[in-house]
């Protein structure tokens, strides 16, 4: 047997290598158009920061060292240009050379990737305009940082162009960063963007939200960026991080049919329409865990799993690839964002019914040092409490509670579930009651009827039928109160209940909504019913209604 | 209702808390024998080791904050001595005034925790002679430090005796650990242990295992620890961490049911044989989630929910605990070890069959920096495949880890749906292909039977009948190489075909693993069947053998 396979980073070199292992006497060709196999994308930002010193530690295979463990023909630099499915063979050209030659295949995957998009705009072809794909692109950049730059502006607030962001600052530059939607990492919802954003702020990085690149101009070799607000930046490069779309150039000549999204379409076999022919990767279209619906999800870890999975297959086994729940995560400074499963705006946009609630417990033992508050959310279905998402933000202990998250949603927990998980607990690690089996207590009362909610997006348009009572201390209410709130202190309600109002709703808020919980368990076996306690607390509210209120702290 | 609490720390006080919040009118009394509730127990070593500065901070709640917040009645400096089944009533001393009277209750619950084993040894009320459980004895442990103390001895080589001895080291003593069994953190396997003992030796803690604590000698004030093995050993202060006990004295006295393993017997709901008696906590004894069978599990985050479930239970609810699954973690100085459901020792024990695998992957991508390779194994059924345990051991990310696993078990998932778990990655956090998801691969390949395993253990009786195939590089075979073995390293196998017997058992090898595993396939396709490869490869090798090879090592 033959297999040819077209892209030689993570899911293609993913179904080359687990081919190999299980048929070790097939012939197999790698075609790569750059010019390094198996490189580490997932860390050119971070040796264009620095970060990672040596360049060499990117390139973890080389087409030589592919040969002698796994018996792969390996050639960089060699380019797929059509795929003849009747006869079975694949155009390619030799780059450096221009020699063109056919290659044919018994089975071909198609491992393309995706393509940064280059909006169509005057100028971005500026030689000063980069994306980052790979290592000749990391190259060029590291170049003009290395000559001296001194100012750059990132196109695009999603997960590349903020490592990117990092990165340019660890490098010493000034960042603007250009973002068209209204947040930085869009696939989080907007409130939980809002402390990272500040972040980014505090670390010198200018953020412009809202508004996008309209040009990019020449000045004597550098490039100055023009936004659609009419903001100009002079800059020494620009970096575009403005999205990828799937590259089904081939796919697409050769016939193959694509999704409704746009990617190419497998089945669960990651066949294409064409039986000898599979696809993997940032290219194909994924059925959405949560969702159910095709979807575009271009991340690492499906496309090393997918890639596999088509090995498997193309060497006579039976393995299916269910679904991509898009877990994913992103190092902004000293801070961790990320999520798992489906965002509340992807459930609107769906019309799902669901029901969300926040927490902002520490990343450990508040008294062991190095711990912060997080802040969580996490979405569910109203009957059963199935899992649908969660998103996690804040400093230690994030990355773990996004897995954590992440494996009981592949495992269809509900949120009452997370409660009784055994996590692992030593100061320096957690806290006793896991953040995790806090988000169970929260959403447990939450469908038992134990506690009734408010959201700070009701504010003011919707509270304003009753009193906003503020139970933190006199101190914290001075510093910042919700406008129009009254303060009635936890420890001295039970002695004030008289002051409560019976005949309109309370809607009741502290820091982070647990001494609003007690407050609300006290006021409701006395007999006060309308009442309602504040998601997420005030720390919540400020995300949703950026107020200038606190933020996250550590210990 | 009048709900008396015995016990006001982790499940008497979780107990009391979600009673108040289910029924705002019971009256809620809490007596706590020592002068602190609700105090941080798991940080009483960070204080005495000067990690955790303030010693206010692990005073979490106090008598007064807690009639403030919840309108609990909490006694510190008071004991139950006796509990009147018949007449409902506690009788209870004040122990500063010596006044006795009697508590009467509708409801009790028992919380008394576990007592420190004082082995029956003479000497062993030398006045330097310490156990910690409390913060009475955290000060007297660091009355002695401040006051100059050069040298300590801990006697156990448990979760907190290993705790000690970093804190005591951070504090610049000199340390002895001494351990009955022969190794330390007896909860692991035996080669999970070895790398932590390694660390701490690195870490210049004196290690006496295979050994116990024989007696104490006064030596004009100090302690001279005496040691099974005729081993004296002069010390400013000794620290008993010699493993605990159920405090079970008032269920005996009050005829309470025990159960198997001497801790209370409780039911589902966390009753006792009285139905107005529940306990909860380290006194209980619980089911264990794997096994089945009972077990006494003293750890903090199950007394926490065992506490929550009991106040739910008196209020009314209907709310079972399930079982525990012995989740728990360690910091060793600069690593971290811990495990989660059944060890392969307590599956012997039982009798249960299992299969286990090892691997050492890296916390996260190994050319970002601050990675290290990590020690995992995992124990699942031979025929399901279903989690039965799992144990690891490194650097960074082995919380993370375990949480998973942790999650994964109680799920009941089967180690190769941990494939397909989507876990978050960006390169300072995890790689694309996560060390669980690894271990996915691996335990499913060995389901398949993709690879035939043999392990450490079978060298040299089992392995004398073969060859043992070392497929590493010249240069790390020359480094070490286990005893008897061939180097053909992997590069150049498929040129020496000609070398490998068919005749007789191979055992490939190589560091990890991986490259054996390579080298399996493809022999094994050219016909070679007599044929396996060493699970976790020479590190776990020289784990199981305490051989001077490689440890864990950072990139």
């Amino acid at each position: 047997m033959k297999i040819l396979v077209m892209g030689g980073v993570a899911a293609g070199m993913s179904a080359a290598a687990r081919a190999r292992r299980l048929d070790e006497g097939a012939e197999i060709v790698v075609l790569e158009r750059s010019k390094h196999v198996s490189f580490a994308n997932c860390g050119l930002p971070y040796h264009v920061g620095g970060v990672i010193k040596e360049r060499d530690n990117l390139l973890l295979q080389t087409p030589r060292s592919l040969k002698a463990s796994l018996n792969l023909d390996v050639r960089v630099r060699h380019e797929a240009r059509g795929i003849d499915r009747q006869r079975c063979t694949v155009q390619v050209v030799e780059l450096d050379s221009g020699r063109e030659y056919e290659e044919s295949y018994d089975k071909l995957v198609l491992a393309p990737g995706a393509v940064p998009i280059r909006p169509n705009l005057s100028g971005v072809d500026h030689p000063r305009v980069f994306v980052l794909r790979n290592i000749e692109d990391m190259d060029l950049i590291k170049g003009v940082i290395d000559g001296g730059a001194r100012k750059a502006v990132v196109i695009g607030g999603g997960y590349i162009g903020v490592e990117m962001a990092e990165n340019l600052r660890e490098r010493g530059l000034e960042v603007d960063l250009v973002e068209m939607s209204d947040q930085i990492i869009p696939p989080l919802d907007r409130e939980m963007a809002r402390d990272l954003e500040v972040h980014m702020a505090d670390h010198g990085v200018t953020l412009h939200m809202d508004v996008a690149a309209a040009g990019f101009r020449d000045r004597s070799g550098h490039v100055t960026v023009e936004l659609t607000n009419a903001t100009f930046i002079p800059a020494d490069l620009a970096i575009l991080a403005a999205g990828v779309r799937p590259d089904t150039t081939l796919a697409r000549m050769a016939g193959l049919l694509l999704g409704a999204r746009g990617g190419i379409q497998v089945d669960a076999h990651m066949r294409t329409s064409d039986p000898d022919i599979y696809a993997a990767g940032d290219a194909v279209e994924v059925v959405d865990f949560v969702t159910g619906q095709p979807a575009l999800i271009p991340l690492a870890g499906p496309a090393n799993r997918q890639g596999r999975i088509v090995g498997e297959n193309i060497c006579g086994r039976d393995t299916a690839y269910s679904a991509t729940q898009g877990t994913a995560i992103v190092k902004v400074f000293d801070m961790t964002g990320g999520g798992t499963g489906a965002s509340e705006k992807a459930l609107e946009r769906d019309g799902r019914s669901y029901r969300k609630i926040y927490l902002h417990p520490s990343g450990h033992a508040g008294y062991y040092p190095g711990s912060a508050q997080m802040h969580i959310k996490v979405l569910f279905e109203p009957e059963t409490g199935k899992l649908l998402g969660a998103q996690v933000v804040g400093y230690d202990g994030v990355d773990k509670r996004l897995d954590v998250f992440a494996t009981a949603i592949r495992a269809g927990m509900t949120i009452s579930q997370l409660q009784h998980l055994e996590l692992a607990y030593a100061p320096p690690y957690a806290s006793a009651k896991d953040p995790v089996n806090m988000a169970g207590f929260i959403g447990d009362n939450l469908l038992r009827g134990d506690l009734v909610l408010w959201y700070a997006e009701d504010f003011p348009a919707k509270t304003s039928d009753g009193l906003i009572l503020d139970v933190r201390s006199p101190h914290e209410f001075e510093l910042w109160h919700i406008p129009g709130a009254v303060n009635i202190p936890l420890g001295t309600l039970r002695s004030q209940l008289d002051k409560i109002p019976r005949d309109r709703m309370v809607y009741l808020y502290c820091k982070v909504g647990f001494r609003s919980y007690l407050a609300y368990r006290l006021l409701r076996q006395r007999g006060i019913t309308k009442l309602a306690t504040l998601a997420g607390g005030s720390l919540t509210f400020c995300s949703v209604h950026a107020a200038p209120c606190q933020r996250l702290t550590a210990y």
